[in-house]
C-alpha cells in the first residue's frame, strides 16, 4: 500500500473541489532551464537515453520539486515514446528537433504498424513511473501524460517537425479514410499506454494535443478531438481508491476547443495565454478544472512583473475552485531558474485571496 | 488619368457593396509554385534583387492573372522592405528565412532608427507600384501591403524568424516602453510607406499581422491592435476619386482579434482558417467584410475535395455581400498551380448562389 498524499491540492482543485490556494505546476518543469537537468542530461549522454533510463528519467523527474514547492511532479519523458516503439526510427538530433527515419504515408505502411503492449515494448515508461513514485513518497502527486493522436501523427506521418503539415493535412483531405485508420492506432496504443501509467502509479494524466490548433475548426473536430474524447471515455477514472483526473489540452485551440473538450468527460482542460481564462470559464460552463495560463516569456521579466502578471491570471479566472496554475506552454529553456521561483512564490502568495 | 477598373469586384466586395459573385485572389499568388516564377527568381538571381527590381516585380506580380481569373493583383514585394531600408542588414539565406544581420535590442538601437521617406529609400517599391498599374490596365485592382509593426518588430528584434519570440518578450515584460518606442517608429514608417503606395497607385492596401497571434490577449491589444489602428486612422482613404479599403490581417488571432479589428476603421479583416467564417461574422457584427479562409492544405487534395471544401467556406460565410475569398494564409510552395485554379473556378461556379 502507498503512502497517502500529505499535499492533494492538485488532483482536489482538477476536481473542482475547495482548496486553501491555487495548485502550481510546469509543463517542462523537468527539463533544460535547469543545470542539473542538464548535467544528468550529459551524464545520460543523449535525450533518448535520459528518457528510457527509469533511473535518469526518476533523478530529473525530481529535481524541479527539490527546488520550488510544486504541487505536482511530471514524468519524465516524451510524447514521441509511442513511435519509438512502433519501430519508426525515433531521433533527436542536436538542436534539430525529432525525426523519424520510417514515417507512416501508405495504407501499407498503416497496416504493418504492430499491437504494443505497454508493459513490454515501453516498459521503460512504466519502471520510472513506479521508481518516481516511489521515491515521491506521497509528497506530491504524479502526472503521467501522452501525446493527442493526431500530434503524434503529425511527426509519424511528417517524419518529423513541420511548420506547413504538408504531408498530413495532404492525408487528412485528400485520404480521409486512411488518416482515421492510423489514428484509430494512435489512439488504441494511447489508451493502453496511458492505463499502463495508471497501473504503475500515475495519479493524473495529461493528453498533450500540441498541434490541434493548426486545424480549420470541423477537422479539428473529426481529426483530433474525437479521439482525444475516446481515450477518455476509455481510460481507467478510479485507482487506489482515489479518482484520477484526466486533463485534455489543445494549444491554440481557442475557447471553441475548450468548449468541445469539456464535454468528452475530462476533468480538466488546459488553456494556452492566448486565452483569457476569464473567457475560457465561460467557454467550459463549470464542466471542468482549467489549467493554465501564464505566458511562458513572462519569466524573461524581472520578478516584479512576474508577480503582478501572476496576479493578472488568478484574477482573470476569479473566484473559487477549479483552477491549476500553470504556464501557458512549457517553460522555456533558456530562462533563469529563479524566474520560475518568482513565479511560484506569487502563486503562493496571492492565490489564497481567491479561496475564502 | 488611368483607365477606369473593367473588374472592380474586389473593391466593391471589401466594402459590403452588393456583387453578382464572390471575388477571389490568394495571399502569396505570386510565389513559388508557379514555374515560371521560380524562373524569374533564378534571372533575378536572389529574392532581394527580385522584390527590388520594379520590372522583376512587375512581372512576377502579374504572372498568376495570365493564368487564371483573379480579381485582384498583390504587389510582389516583402513585409520586411521596412527593415531593409532602415539599414538593418536584411538577407535572405536559401531555405533559411530572413535574417537580420543589425539587429534593434537597445535603447541606443532604437534611437539610431532613421526616418524614412519612402520615395527615397524604398522608390523601388512605388515604381513598381506605378508599372504595374500601367500594365494591369485598368484589368483588376492593386493591393498594397506592409507588415504589421508588431510582426516587423519581431524580425527587428529576434534578427530573424523566431519560434518561441523569446527577445521581443522579454522586452515587452521587462522593458515595455522601450518596445512602444519601437513600434512607434515602425508605425510612422508603415502610415508613410502605405500612402506612398497608395500616391503610387495601389487601390487597397493590407496590413500583415502574421505574428499578432503569439500574444496573450491584452498584449495583443497593446502593443498590436493599437498600432494597426493608428495606421488605420492616418491612412488616406480616398485616391483617384474612390475610396481606398484598408484590410487588417492577424493570423491566429482568432474571435476576440477580430472583434477588435473591426473597430479600428478598417474596410475589411482577413480570417485565417481556423476561425468559422460564421463565427467570424458574428465577432466582426457587420462592421466590415471579411476575406478568407480556406486552409492553404486543402489544395493538396484533388479537385472534386477543393470544390467541396470551397463549398463549405462559402456557406459558411453564408449570403449577401462583404465577402473576399481567399486561402487562410499563402499558398503553399510545393501546391500545383492546377490545384489553384479548381480553388478559383469552385469560386467562379459556387459562390453566385449567395448573391441574388
Amino acid at each position: 500500500m502507498s503512502r497517502p498524499l500529505s499535499n492533494d491540492l492538485f488532483l482536489r482543485a482538477l476536481l473542482r473541489e475547495p482548496t486553501p490556494r491555487t495548485p502550481v505546476w510546469m509543463m517542462r518543469q523537468a527539463g533544460r532551464y535547469l543545470p542539473e537537468y542538464r548535467a544528468t542530461r550529459e551524464r545520460a549522454g543523449s535525450f533518448l537515453a535520459l528518457c528510457s533510463n527509469p533511473d535518469y528519467a526518476c533523478e530529473v523527474t525530481l529535481q524541479p520539486l527539490a527546488r520550488f514547492p510544486l504541487d505536482a511532479a511530471i514524468l519524465f519523458s516524451d510524447i514521441l515514446t509511442i513511435p519509438h516503439a512502433l519501430g519508426l526510427g525515433l531521433e533527436f538530433e542536436a538542436g534539430e528537433g525529432p525525426t523519424l527515419a520510417h514515417p507512416v504515408r501508405s495504407a501499407a505502411d498503416i497496416d504493418r504498424l504492430p499491437t504494443l503492449d505497454p508493459e513490454r515494448e515501453l516498459r521503460y515508461v512504466m519502471d520510472a513511473v513506479r521508481l518516481i513514485r516511489r521515491e515521491l513518497g506521497g509528497r506530491v502527486p504524479l502526472i503521467g501524460f501522452a501525446g493527442s493522436p493526431w500530434t503524434v501523427a503529425t511527426y509519424i506521418v511528417e517524419g518529423g517537425s513541420s511548420k506547413t503539415f504538408a504531408r498530413i493535412k495532404a492525408m487528412l483531405y485528400a485520404e480521409p479514410t486512411q488518416l482515421h485508420r492510423l489514428l484509430d492506432k494512435l489512439a488504441r496504443a494511447t489508451i493502453d499506454y496511458l492505463n499502463a501509467q495508471i497501473r504503475a502509479g500515475a495519479q493524473a494524466v495529461m493528453v498533450f494535443d500540441t498541434w490541434g490548433g493548426v486545424l480549420a475548426p470541423a477537422s479539428y473536430l473529426e481529426f483530433s478531438h474525437a479521439y482525444m474524447a475516446r481515450i477518455v471515455a476509455e481510460l481507467i477514472r478510479e485507482h487506489e481508491g482515489r479518482r484520477v483526473p484526466a486533463v485534455l489540452f489543445t494549444k491554440g485551440g481557442g475557447t471553441d476547443a475548450l468548449a468541445a473538450l469539456a464535454t468528452t468527460g475530462a476533468d480538466a482542460v488546459g488553456v494556452d495565454w492566448c486565452t483569457d481564462l476569464k473567457d475560457a470559464r465561460h467557454a467550459v460552463q463549470g464542466r471542468v478544472a482549467l489549467q493554465g495560463n501564464l505566458d511562458p516569456s513572462v519569466l524573461y521579466a524581472p520578478p516584479a512583473v512576474i508577480r503582478a502578471e501572476v496576479g493578472r491570471v488568478l484574477a482573470s479566472f476569479g473566484s473559487g475552485p477549479g483552477h491549476v496554475f500553470n504556464l501557458g506552454h512549457g517553460i522555456h529553456p533558456d530562462v533563469a531558474p529563479e524566474r520560475a521561483g518568482a513565479m511560484i512564490a506569487a502563486v503562493h502568495d496571492l492565490s489564497p485571496a481567491y479561496h475564502s
